[in-house]
């Protein structure tokens, strides 16, 4: 029986032992709160993240570690050998290295830095950002070097690319997803995105896995303006916007990180539905009962405690009707 | 968040928790053995099953009590209340009990005791029979008042019915499977059954559900002989032959059982796709890796050990072409 050793233990890790537990794995969790949401599925070490002890007991006799949000101390994560690789998470750590590795390997970004024209401008800080945190509109270039400023993208639409590459190369990709945002949190995700620039996206996709030799999910995240991709930023990991493969797709972004980490064979990204939609619940409890009244809905709570802001489940829904999409919306907000 | 208990923390229970973790539930499990299947997703009681401490223990604070196999002790499972219920529970046991109750109900089965007119006959114990143990062919009427005799039915297959009944009566069916046996042992179910006498079957399961005022998921066993339904046997609880629902149907037995007991609204029962085909691992530890680069496949692993005839996972199929069955046919025997 294979032991994974997940750093983090929120409800991606939770999502990621669900995804593994059937295929024989064990979980073992790091993360500093005693009641982090992955604790109910596998085994919890609670401390820092760059405990040097506690990272040493995740990684005994782990078959792979692997990480669950990508603030995690670098070195914390090199001294387990954790996949995606530190590579993939130095550049997401620090959001001009990553814009300049996109640009590097021809995927363009919205103007930063030196290059805005137009204000107002948004202003990043460059490390520790999420969820819409640590940026701001300004209306003048600032001085000062631990910020990128980023001209503001009059785009049509969010999209997001999940894919999956393997230990030995092999690379696949789920259908485009269509995101929307509300108070800078992702709300609803809908795929396949309408007439996405499929292709295109993969392009880039490709190009940022083969330089960052990745083994793992990785989700691109774009805006599309004038029919063309601005790479917005990438997250090496499970990610928010593919919550959905849990139903709508043969293999889940879980299971398939998982089996990238691992070695094995990965399963199809193909859809199981000719649409999915998935609306985070966020903040506080939402009416159980009455959601799962919904005819089609897929509950998925992370059994953690209200807070404003806070991602406390998703609902899936295969399928839907325009009817029950709102009325889920309702009910989550 | 909610707790369920469970009596046994064999797969099935394993699977529940799996279904029900997502729902925002934790599970409480009672079983034996400490090193039982269901104690990676939940609270292990180690103990008897009828240990009058461990089952208190078990329903404390628990919103539902339920359990995992047939043959529980009956005291047990009313002390605790325990779902879908007593009365299923001593019928399931008591293979006279139970043909006399199809027939109370007019649910046809196989000729049995006094009628018995063709040997070899199959002499089956009274009590604790499973999985094909506990029967044997003989050639006369034997004296002895612990056994039922059962006049052979020459089947054209063997269908099982899976239903679901909620607290306030209402009830969905999911299509009929058909089922093929190895040594005693489920080996294969596909789904739906062709040309199957599908309203038939929920017919007879509607008699039993409502009579039983049963709360949960059933699974009726039936034979087709010359375009006829006979009841075999009948399970109050989740099923092997329910296994393909998890990624075969909207709603899956597991979560259709738990919302049933916990009174929240029943789930969509319809197909996700033509046909699904689940096989059974058997015995001993598969290949894992050549399961998953089988287009498709979902694997589902029990964490058990390996033992002659023991089910130590499943993998079920969406839509496969006969080559595929075959591949996991090959790789799990």
């Amino acid at each position: 029986m294979a032991t994974v050793g997940v750093i983090g233990g929120g409800q991606l890790g939770r999502m990621l032992a669900l995804a593994g537990i059937p295929l024989g794995l064990t979980f073992r969790f790091l993360d500093p709160a005693p009641d982090a949401a992955a604790g109910e599925v596998g085994e919890l070490l609670v401390g820092p993240y760059d405990d040097p002890d506690l990272l040493d007991r995740l990684a005994d006799g782990a078959s792979a570690v692997t990480f669950e949000f990508e603030n995690v101390p670098v070195g914390a994560a090199r001294r387990v050998g954790a996949l995606p690789g530190p590579a993939a998470l130095e550049a997401s750590q620090d959001r001009l290295a990553e814009k300049r590795l996109f640009r590097r390997l021809g995927i363009p970004t919205a103007r930063f830095d030196d290059e805005v024209e137009a204000f107002p401008a948004l202003l990043k800080t460059r490390w520790l950002g999420y969820d819409g945190k640590g940026q701001r509109l300004v209306e003048t270039r600032p001085v000062g070097a631990d910020d990128v400023l980023e001209e503001l993208v009059p785009f049509e639409r969010e999209l997001s690319l999940l894919s999956v590459r393997g230990r030995g190369g092999e690379t696949r990709f789920y259908p485009l997803v269509e995101n929307m945002h509300r108070a800078g949190i992702l709300h609803l995700s809908r795929t396949p995105a309408a007439a996405a620039p499929q292709a295109q996206a993969e392009t880039y996709a490709t190009r940022l896995l083969d330089e960052l030799d990745y083994v793992g999910l990785l989700a691109l995240e774009l805006f599309e303006v004038g029919g063309e991709l601005l790479a917005n930023e990438f997250a090496p990991r499970v990610h928010n916007t593919g919550h959905w493969t849990i139903e709508g797709s043969i293999t889940s972004q879980f299971e398939n990180h998982l089996r990238a980490i691992l070695g094995l064979p990965l399963g199809s990204t193909a859809a199981c539905s000719r649409t999915a939609v998935m609306v985070n619940v966020i903040g506080h409890e939402p009416e159980r009962d009455a959601i799962l009244a919904v005819p089609g809905s897929h509950l998925h709570l992370y059994g953690k405690k209200e807070r404003a802001g806070r991602k406390l489940g998703h609902v899936t829904l295969l399928d839907p009707t325009p009817t029950c999409v709102r009325k889920i919306e309702r009910l989550v907000s």
